[in-house]
């Protein structure tokens, strides 16, 4: 256990917090040296302060660890993971920053400043060279700040990339069928959702509008360009608990037939699989040949919940391609999204031993 | 009663059968004098053959009507209403149409038949001009066919017809979240549908591709002109008992603005609201300002489920303007459409007393 | 219009509060005069003020009305409904009495206050018997509280009252399957509901197991004397949008078949149903013959929500007889039950013309 | 892998057939040498005869495999598990075993058969002493019959052992609330149980009453003498996808407090524990000590799925105690208790290696 990375997870009690609990606690480099949260939950034992709502137990190592207020001088960590609340993660994000503890956050309170990297790690992963410059900036010394996309945005941009890449994405149609967890908890009442769809998720379409001309932008003298294609994004909420389906149409620069689509999408791989970090997917995307899938509930959990499952590859009469995608809200797109960041961090060296709390063996 | 129109529900066992005889139960003008359904059903009492799905108790005066033959000699009526399954309803359909009764046809067998009117009857009701050229080309008597479109079809096409009219569509892009019922009984098993999406429904785009042109083509000639705009169709089957929601965007031929869009929608009426048809809603369209409506659960009985009703008209950075459309898919998409159409066969006197059985007072 | 009672409703926004508008649009009796709620509604329109989740619509007529003050002064009406949260009904529905205006509540707070009537108009309808009690204990001139049972025992006792009049009932087991909307709105959010069940409610055992005995107790000098049996309650939440259903065994001090257990509940009727009340379904129980019924979804509008569906009444091996049970929790089990309680009080003359607002002609 | 036993899976393409798939992937002694279905699916590969319902993938190494006739001239294994339908499981597994292949089965149809253990092995291990009797009586050679509970009838008799073994167990009054999973695929559709509860399914409730005695009866001289308690037990099905809960009513012989009967269940441990088998749960019952657990959502997975949780242990006005249980129906309550059934037989050598096929190393 001594050469773990100590991590402190912000936000710990609500959904996404979960999340990273549950993927941090077999994690091979990372070992949660601390739970903070708002008001209300610190002071708690973790078992008391959360309403354990996966459907895997509550690990026993974090149960009784208390919670702790999100404060920099009450953790004890090499760096935090964020799953704070957007409405208040951006002053508490750059606090710890300034105090010296680099933050890989899920909120989006920072993801659109141009100084933050807004990364996924076998998508972006040459962003994270805009850190230096962050530093400069804001006065870092050994703090910075890294965020991950929005959950909708995590599938689809994880698609483009290799499409983008190969033929040129020009336009991007968006439908999304979006599951209750992503509204995390207690979000949506069950009296608004059991046989119904709700078209409308506040802020949603923004993000999915404007966070993949980012993520798939050009790194310019520590500046990103946004990459020059239009998205236009229409969603919906559905009665599913994980996994966000989408329904995609997109316009290419270059010309492709949708087999050459289906080859670019399942031979991607990135910087993540080429170093084998623990949480990558072997493959970012997998292909499905069926007729009727990717399936919210069958397709959600492949590779753990980071692959993205893409299927129905066929031309579109009024843009170029359509298919479907499917991605998990909290694993792809959230919590699992981070720390492959994290992880990336470590092996692109960002992330150094002993920078702060000198715990690292 | 004497003076009501006699009239057989084919295929009146399935979901959409007991739709019909749930909207006909006290209809002004017809009066079910035969239910008929497939071989393993002719013979039992009603209530013993049907499943009754419905949420309104089985009719009473349905209970114990005998299920017969769907054969002409054995129903008698003044015309049929056909719930058949589209597998098996084309010849029968025919067979009912040669012998002298007209047949009122929720079916697809014969939707795209050149000859056949593919009617809503306030989107196109000058459609059923059509008919005497059928009767020619087929050589029938005082029997025809009308048809209604596909469930998906008749939200989406009911939308686009004011839209056309006032500024001409170019192109539509819709993504569909249907309902179970669309599937029928027993449809889409549980294990399939709860916690899931599936994104496929077999057959469902190519008819959502086709019907609309024809339904907004031109009459010329006794021909229809399919309408020149271009439809993309992707459709997903969520866990929702009824109502189909879409997300649409479509291109325009000419200028408008959002509020354009709104009036001409919310303004729209034809020939069945100016003639007070009773199954007419009294607005086809019902235009929503709230952010988050329409919902499935709580719009698709709009106007007892014969309205569509359309939320959140804005512009789309691809095409010109998005929207979300719901309509409840087994009433405006199937048994009250075709009920509606009835109503507009009598009314512009397709549908002729004592044709045929001679019964009416 | 103008004979009509004025009639207000306290709690007007919440779920049961809906359901009230919904069912007085059009009643034949009561005009609804006021809509009155909690602080943060009161000074609004209706139609901002309150989240309308039903799927009809927002009647026309209350849209537009102002959100009054839960206060008497700023009330005017004949008599008063209140929807009140439990947590702050009690001296709210005492206030208003004690201003003279009788309330006919669905809350809690009062129903097991000795001089307060439980009552289920077509149970125990002798029960306002203890109103003039009720007055002068505490005073009230023209006011007075009446208030109807919990969502779950509605159904059940409804069940109970022909088999304790017929065969004595001496025990009763119940297990209910309660649907979101017992909980109100938001209630219980959708990460807990869907996919699953949670087999607790806070407070509602207790109330199933005490109200029973109260509602079906003899009425002794102006006092009710509990009736003789033991309830043992086990609750269950279940991802149900509307209706209870309750797996019943029962012990009888008489002998009897399953016949006649289906006899005497199919043929019950009390006061309402021989006064013919307007909201008095045409029997307060209905008996289904068939293996696999009442469903939830298939009967709980049965007689538009107002009677209770039995089934599968059969021998028990441990108690005597066990059946299943379906009722509407806000139909029978809320509005609907306070409603048909203010008829009978009209009938049984308890509720007086002029009284206090002199406004009916 | 040499050493590891053959084991053939008869019904391998249905619900419960995967799940034997899914649990057996990773198996430390058994590995899958043959899968069998019915004559529709014999023939093809298992990837096309079989429609993978599990949210983990369809494991490589059985997707390719041929699927097989259910005869045990074309099936090479040691021992077979069946999941084959009940309604024809009968012939087939006396078949197999005539033919000289044990065959632990999850089938319904030779579970009352007197010489027959009805196992489950960390609840009645000592029933595998009627097999000598079992191939005395019909002459099997090698082969033999052992057959797991109903899915239902699972988690009760589990909760149901150590009270029985404390306290005496005298009667039981059980409402089961079923998962969708239990009745398979394509099983309920999702018309008939979205938004529904549905009271009834059919046989259910005989095995509920029937099986729990035989399980835990006692044996005597080779026969099994039922156990002197009564059964009670009303099912419904609800809409989840997975694990069954149940509101359960005891009454005991002897004297006991709640907390007896917690103690009593969450320190049982049997045989399997003891021996510490590769699929037996640490303990056969957790018990949750929360106001609101079971959960079927959050607790279906306990133990892998090992593991009948239980809680709100509280005294029942009627007979002593209630509770609330959950267990998985298609992995405690079917494959997992089959596998479990055959590493006991193993372990108490009753399969012993080389039987048959030879094969083993």
């Amino acid at each position: 256990m001594s050469g773990k990375w100590k991590v402190a997870v912000l936000g710990a009690t609500g959904l996404v917090g979960q999340r990273f609990l549950q993927l941090l606690e077999n994690h091979p480099w990372f070992e949660v040296s601390a739970l903070a949260a708002s008001e209300q939950s610190a002071g708690k034992l973790y078992r008391d302060a959360a309403n354990w709502l996966l459907d895997t137990p509550l690990p026993e190592r974090f149960a009784d660890l208390p919670v702790r207020h999100a404060r920099p001088e009450e953790v004890e960590a090499d760096f935090a993971f964020s799953a704070l609340d957007s409405a208040i993660a951006g002053p508490i994000e750059l606090a710890f920053a300034r105090a010296g503890l680099p933050v890989v956050s899920n909120a989006s309170a920072h993801r659109m400043d141009a100084d933050v990297p807004l990364l996924l790690a076998d998508v972006n992963p040459e962003h994270v060279a805009l850190l230096p410059e962050q530093r400069r900036l804001r006065g870092f010394s050994s703090g910075f700040l890294v965020t991950n996309p929005n959950c909708s945005t995590a599938g689809l941009v994880t698609a483009l990339k290799p499409l983008d890449a190969a033929f040129g994405v020009e336009a991007v149609s968006v439908v999304t069928l979006q599951a209750a967890s992503g509204a995390g908890h207690p979000g949506v009442a069950s009296m608004d959702l059991l046989d119904n769809v709700i078209p409308f998720i506040s802020g949603e379409e923004e993000k999915l509008e404007s966070e993949p001309r980012k993520i798939l932008g050009q790194l310019l003298d520590a500046a990103i360009e946004p990459a020059p294609f239009t998205v236009s994004a229409q969603v919906n909420r559905v009665p599913v608990l994980d996994g966000h389906l989408e329904s995609v149409s997109v316009k290419l620069r270059g010309k492709a037939t949708a087999a050459d689509l289906a080859q670019a999408l399942s031979e991607y791989v990135s910087e993540p699989q080429r170093a084998a970090l623990p949480t990558a997917p072997p493959r970012p995307i997998v292909v499905r040949p069926e007729s009727n899938r990717p399936q919210t509930r069958l397709d959600r959990l492949a590779s753990g919940g980071m692959a993205v499952v893409v299927g129905r590859i066929r031309p579109c009469p009024i843009l170029d391609f359509r298919f479907s995608l499917l991605s998990h809200n909290t694993i792809r797109g959230a919590a699992g999204a981070a720390i492959l960041n994290a992880e990336w961090l470590v092996k692109s060296k960002f992330l150094l031993p002993g920078a702060r709390s000198g715990a690292k063996g």
